[in-house]
C-alpha cells in the first residue's frame, strides 16, 4: 500500500510523511483546524472524491490524529486529538513559506494572530536553545542513538554547509 | 498533471503542497540539505526509481528550489537556492513531530544542533510576536486582502477553537 512506502526509512521526516504525506491529507487536517467537522462539510469545501476523503479520514482516525464521534446534531464529527493538534507547526511552516514564495497578488490570504492581543504570530523559524534566530546554515545534524546502521551512508556531517 | 492539483486553491498551504507535496520530494530535499549533491548519490540513498527522481529534480529546478550546475568533478550537482533553504522550518517541524509521535525505540535518530555551541535547537513551535510560546488553541485565523471570495465558506473564525 502506498501509505506504507516510507515506514521502513529510519528517519523522523520519512515517518511523518508516512502519516501525513498522502495527497489531500494536510488539506483535510487544515479544514478540521479551521472548524469543519463533518464529512459533508469537508467534501464540499475540498471538492474531493468521497472515496478518497473516506479513506484519508479512516487512516487519520487509525493514526489517532482525528477522533470520530457522534455530535449533538446526530452527525459524525471529526476532531483533532493532541497528536493532531501537534501538527500545527508543520502546517504553519508550510503556510508561511507559501505566503513568501507563492503569494497572492492581492496580499496575505490568511493571517494567524494570537487570541490574546490579535497581533500576528512570528514566522515559523529555527531558534537556538536560548532563542536566537538561526539561519539555515547555522545548524548541523548529529547522530543520536536511534540512528541505525542502515542509513549510515547519509552524510550527517552536513545539513547545509557544503559551500 | 498531478502536481497541478492544488494550484487553483487560494491557500498558502495548498500552494506549498503544490510544490513540495509530491511523493518523495521532501526526502530528496532532505538529502540535499544533508549534503548529497549528485543524481547517483540521491538515487542510491533513497532507493528511488531513476525516472521518478529525474522528474522530481526537474520540477525542483523549474521551481527554483534547486540549482543544477556542473561541479568540479565534472558531474552535475544540485544545490539548494535561498527559496529551497527557506523550506528548512517545514522539514524540521516534520522531524520534531516524527521524533515525538513516531520515535525510534533506541532514542533520537538525529539531533539538530547550533554550530555555535553544539546545543540542540528548540523544538519548532508557534510563538507570539513577543516570543511567548503559543498552544494550538491560542491562535486564530484572520482573513487578509488576498482571501478570495472563492473560498469564503471556509469558517475562518476557527482554527482550533470549537471546543
Amino acid at each position: 500500500m502506498k501509505h506504507k512506502d516510507f515506514d521502513h526509512i529510519n528517519c523522523s521526516l520519512a515517518q511523518t510523511l508516512s502519516v501525513i504525506g498522502e495527497h489531500w491529507t494536510l488539506l483535510i487536517i487544515r479544514d478540521v483546524f479551521m472548524g469543519l467537522r463533518r464529512f459533508g462539510e469537508l467534501q464540499k469545501d475540498l471538492g474531493i472524491a468521497k472515496n478518497i476523503l473516506s479513506e484519508r479520514l479512516k487512516r487519520l482516525v487509525a493514526e489517532q490524529i482525528l477522533e470520530k464521534e457522534k455530535g449533538e446534531s446526530g452527525f459524525y464529527e471529526y476532531r483533532l486529538t493532541e497528536k493532531g493538534l501537534a501538527l500545527q507547526p508543520i502546517l504553519l511552516a508550510c503556510v508561511h513559506w507559501g505566503d513568501n514564495y507563492r503569494p497572492s497578488a492581492n496580499g496575505a490570504r490568511v493571517v494567524f494572530v494570537d487570541r490574546k492581543d490579535y497581533l500576528p504570530i512570528q514566522a515559523m523559524s529555527v531558534r537556538s536553545h536560548d532563542g536566537r534566530l538561526l539561519n539555515p546554515k547555522d545548524i548541523r545534524a548529529k547522530r543520536g542513538p536511534g540512528f541505525s546502521s542502515d542509513n549510515s551512508d547519509t552524510p550527517l556531517q552536513s545539513w547545509t554547509t557544503a559551500d
